[in-house]
């Protein structure tokens, strides 16, 4: 897939993947040569797009953007406007059968110059899959690490503005409304009746 | 459609349908005999199934099923093992557009004979379409309501047990954790590089 990226989903769908199938379902496949129906995650070079322009480019899901990059050894990688810095919080990620599935870390975009930028509410967390995030891959992810393409080294960004408020809010439908629904007295006792 | 739906989204996708794209584009539609691509909402008698019955039934979305049924004018709805009753809470949806499409209203079930029944944590949302939710429908829509298939007594039922800690969790990327994050302080300030 290329650098433009319209996928435009059916109204009352949404995407919003979890850590599991984001390493499971997208990252493993992409990483094994499998094809990912439907293909609508990108391939994107993480340094030409400062956050904000990754809004038809990256894959959109619940004010997140998606995308497929290269993994590199930098602990901050440069935009056109900024850089984004790693927090140092890496969170493994495992599966519902706890098996290590891979790597989650931590970025936060910062404007300006290193190392002088100015810190923003803009947030990335890159994924990577256990063959490359661990110190120990099997033997067939070592050899398709050393191929020509070296595609163990994809991982997948998923970039956001912080704002715990807007977060929650993504479904307006979930709120505790019910609850105090379901505490209100019944009003009335009216004829049963069955539906024909 | 049938009784019998199966549908089977790719993994990280969600059926998700806020109140405006349920009335819009779902009830709308089926009340003017428009295709529904894809049509993923099954018609269902609200009397035929309790609500732990329906999964695999309905459509399912966030531990939510959502299924066609016709409107009728009873207060109270017997199932096999219990009864919908009206909590007379009614909200009006309106577009983002501000224009009033259609109602909501809230349904507990109880299990038991009525009006005896022990309530639940079961809840209904019942969507009706602005043409048969207002009192004074416009021509062409009462002359399609006056038809032999009188499609437009058709209302979407939104079925699921009210649990406020559950309904937040429904996705769990969606944390407050991300706000900590960002008050650390930086830990390095590695060499800056760009992705080849």
């Amino acid at each position: 897939m290329g650098d433009n990226n319209n996928v435009k989903l059916p109204p009352g769908f949404w995407f919003c993947p979890s850590d599991e199938e984001l390493i499971v379902h997208f990252l493993h496949r992409k990483i094994s040569l499998l094809p990912c129906h439907p293909d609508v995650i990108p391939d994107l070079h993480l340094h030409h797009y400062d956050p904000w322009d990754l809004d038809g480019k990256a894959m959109t899901g619940g004010n997140k953007w998606y995308f497929y990059s290269r993994r590199t050894h930098e602990t901050s990688r440069i935009t056109n406007n900024g850089y984004w810095k790693p927090l140092g919080v890496d969170e493994t990620i495992l599966s519902t059968s706890n098996h290590n599935l891979g790597m989650k870390k931590y970025y936060t975009f910062y404007m300006g110059q290193p190392p002088q930028g100015h810190k923003t509410n803009w947030l990335m967390q890159e994924y990577s899959h256990i063959s490359n995030s661990s110190p120990s891959p099997s033997s067939s992810r070592r050899r398709r690490s050393q191929s020509k393409t070296d595609y163990s080294k994809w991982v997948i960004c998923r970039v956001y503005e912080s704002n715990c408020d807007s977060d929650e809010n993504d479904d307006p439908e979930l709120s505790c409304l019910d609850e105090v629904f379901l505490s209100l007295d019944d009003l009335d006792d009216d004829e049963i009746s069955l539906i024909n």
